[in-house]
Order: structure tokens, then sequence, then C-alpha cells
């Protein structure tokens, strides 16, 4: 099926995990459609002075693969730049956070993997 | 943890699925990495000329997010073209492909999942 962005479902999150703003995230698939590996995939934008607050993922894992826009991440509680072609992945009992520091939309691709094998 | 392009283990597929000339997938993780939730997540290039032929998934699924190029897809058959912004999702028990038409690189995000549903 080819769905086009216009189509995604957009899920706005409000201070998430405890950051600043409103994000989006734009769901390529929805949570009935990923057949239980997965509980999110999409398009996460955000807008300029807007963040992710700092939270741990338990029993899934998620990347970040940056498409655009000037960001920071903290990794395991080190702030890292994050750059278009940068992937951030958040393993099963590690922390992430993203902030947004520039003057223009940060857009990445997130997916959130269940974990099967621990 | 926060890895470069740079970085990425590369994949290149001659004749993917009989489509033309090589293909390139710049993993995300490995597959070791996925915690049996997928078997591929990456930036998958599509050289001019270059094609994977269509091909059904049985067990998984699999999504393109489409980023630079141009580019036809098949949809369970179906020509349609393929723009950036565009996802292809081809669900369990269905069929793809994928063509580039345009004289730069296609570039796209392409993860497989694996189905736990039925």
């Amino acid at each position: 099926m080819l769905r086009k962005e216009k189509d995604f479902s957009i899920l706005p999150q409000v201070n998430h995990k405890g950051g600043e703003g409103t994000i989006y995230v734009k769901n390529f698939l929805e949570l009935e459609e990923m057949h239980g590996a997965a509980r999110c995939a999409g398009l996460s934008i955000i807008p300029p002075g807007c963040s992710i607050g700092e939270h741990a993922h338990i029993g899934d894992f998620e990347i970040y693969y940056m498409l655009e826009g000037k960001a920071v991440v903290k990794d395991d509680g080190v702030e890292k730049p994050f750059e278009p072609g940068d992937l951030l992945w958040c393993d099963d009992g590690h922390t992430h956070a993203i902030r947004n520091i520039g003057d223009t939309d940060v857009k990445y691709i997130t997916i959130i993997f269940y974990t099967f094998d621990k």
C-alpha cells in the first residue's frame, strides 16, 4: 500500500517525557498495522524551542535517524550533537532525550521495536 | 549509542530479487542488535538504472520511506510513482518492487519487521 505524507495520522505530544512544548509524530503505520513487532514508526517533528525529556526504554528499544535541523541528544545522560545522517540507538535498558537547538523544525525517523530476546 | 553514517555497515546486493545492477543498504543496526523484532533497518541506496525485483513478504513486512530521487514502485503488481515523503508498506502476504528512473541515487529508509500476530 502506498501512503502519501498527507495521509499519515498525526500524534501531537505535549511536554513529552517532561520536555518543552509540543512535538509531533506523523505515523507511517498505525499500532494495529505493526503486527506486534513495534509500537511506533513515523516521522518525528520537533519545532524550535521544543524537546523530548530524558526517559528510559524497558522492554523495547528505539532508533532515531536524523534528517533535518539542528539538535542535541542525551545518550545515557551524555549530551551530544545530533546531525543529519546520524543514528541514535536507545537500546533496551538505556535512556535518551532530544532537543531542538536551531530555528527550524528538527525532523527524524523514529521506530520503537519491542524486545523479544530477553 | 550514537552512530555516524560513516560507521554503518554496508550490504551490497547484486541483482537483488532479480533486479538490475547493485543496490546498497547502510545498516542502522546489525541483525543481532534488533532483538528478534526485525531483520533489516537501514538506508537503502539504488543507483541510476538499478532496481529491486518484485518479491513477496511472508512472515514479515517491510516499509520504505522515500527520501531522495525519482523512483517507481510495484505495489501488489501495480506500478506507481514513488516520491519523497511517500511510504510504501508491503504487508505480510503482499508483493513489491522498486526501480530508480532518475539520474541520481534513490535513497529511502527500509525496515523489515517480523510478524508476531498470525
